[in-house]
């Protein structure tokens, strides 16, 4: 169910897939729903001339892979990763710098849907993630991303350093996060900038982090040494909403 | 295993609890397990006279209420909560203004333990959470939360509106997220703060959003509605330290 085929789950993606203009092979819908969200989506459903399906509860509760379907499950058409230079058009079509999210091995699913999400939000114009090594675009991260996933391309790359070296020759600058680094309130984040996220138990690995032009620090102010992954894209990707807003 | 007695699991979670003087009940180990993280936890056991029963992996699975113990699961004397007034305390003890996170209705135990590591590393003394419809103090959320649950207090109160009430004539100000507010850069967060973070779904409460004294917006510059809301609690919270930072 990875990659080849997505399984969308629950109300918010569901009818968010649907909305995007994404191409919904088929819908499946508990026995009995007929509350005010599910006929939303049938009737989207129907406009696109999906196929829906009424299906028992326990059928449902089968094919979830996240366990809350909230009564409606999409199979979408294979989902596409977009090409690096999508994400670059995307930016000059907006006529803004660009600013892209790379994420150096996140893991966990819950925490990709949620930096996805973030990237939307703060008008990244995509995501780069890794191969090898890093949570897919499994049916979960797009719960988690709340529909973010239909809207912000997500490109895979082989090599992440590569992918920044060859960025680099567009005229963008790169930033980690790194509790070594300056604070980032000190850095000048306007320019077209990429933003390095590291794994959740890791951080950054060495090479990615040697590439990149700049290393900021989040403040920490308490007994730990780091946010949750997902908190620390958010607050870092904020300021840079922040200094480019004002 | 809710409030009464805590499963804290995961190698991370069970190290901190020691180091910060919790009183753990046993300490349960996976047969065989000798690398060195395990090997400073059972060190750190050994110190505190903690009760250790090496078991089969098998039987930690079975205990284990995250599916992911990594080995190791400790059983903590109950968790107390702590009263609000040990929250002032706190603030007070530092020389700093007090700010305090005010959770109306977090429901996902992932985001309640990130918000709570969140509160750790902004600086936050404390966190209040409603007695009804929001998560508990779960082996989940002690994980989640890195060991932040050993530093940070969290109160609970069966109104968070009495609460806020009774803060504001502490002299506290208290300032919600609401996509309706001002751009959270316009305000001044520097005082004595409350910061009001609602319900995944629902957002923040009528009632309580009535009886904050500001609203503050996140600038939203994509498709979606609302970051993830341990997200949205670290993106405000930040904005409230580079306040009093700068």
């Amino acid at each position: 169910m990875r990659y080849e085929e997505l399984t969308i789950e629950g109300r918010n993606a569901v009818l968010e897939a649907f909305r995007s203009g994404r191409t919904v092979d088929k819908l499946f819908v508990q026995d009995g729903c007929k509350d005010g969200p599910v006929l939303s989506i049938t009737r989207e459903a129907r406009k696109h001339d999906t196929v829906i399906q009424y299906v028992a509860k326990e059928r449902l509760d089968q094919m979830s892979e996240t366990g809350r379907h909230q009564g409606v499950i999409a199979v979408a058409a294979a989902y596409s990763y977009a090409a690096v230079e999508d994400i670059l058009q995307a930016a000059r079509d907006k006529g803004e710098n660009p600013f892209i999210f790379l994420l150096d091995g996140i893991e966990d699913p819950h925490n990709l849907g949620a930096i996805i999400r973030t990237a939307n939000l703060a008008g990244a114009h995509g995501v780069i993630i890794p191969k090898h090594r890093a949570a897919g675009l499994t049916a979960t991260v797009a719960r988690t991303s709340a529909g973010a996933l239909n809207y912000t391309p997500v490109a895979k790359v082989t090599n992440l350093v590569q992918a920044i070296e060859s960025l680099k020759k567009e005229g963008m600058w790169f930033v980690c996060a790194d509790m070594a680094g300056e604070l980032m309130y000190r850095l000048n984040l306007t320019g077209p900038v990429g933003l390095v996220i590291g794994n959740e138990g890791s951080g950054v690995s060495r090479l990615v982090r040697e590439s990149c032009d700049m290393m900021a620090a989040i403040p920490m102010k308490g007994n730990l040494d780091s946010l949750n992954a997902s908190v620390a894209a958010g607050v870092l990707a904020y300021e840079i909403v922040r200094q480019r807003l004002l």
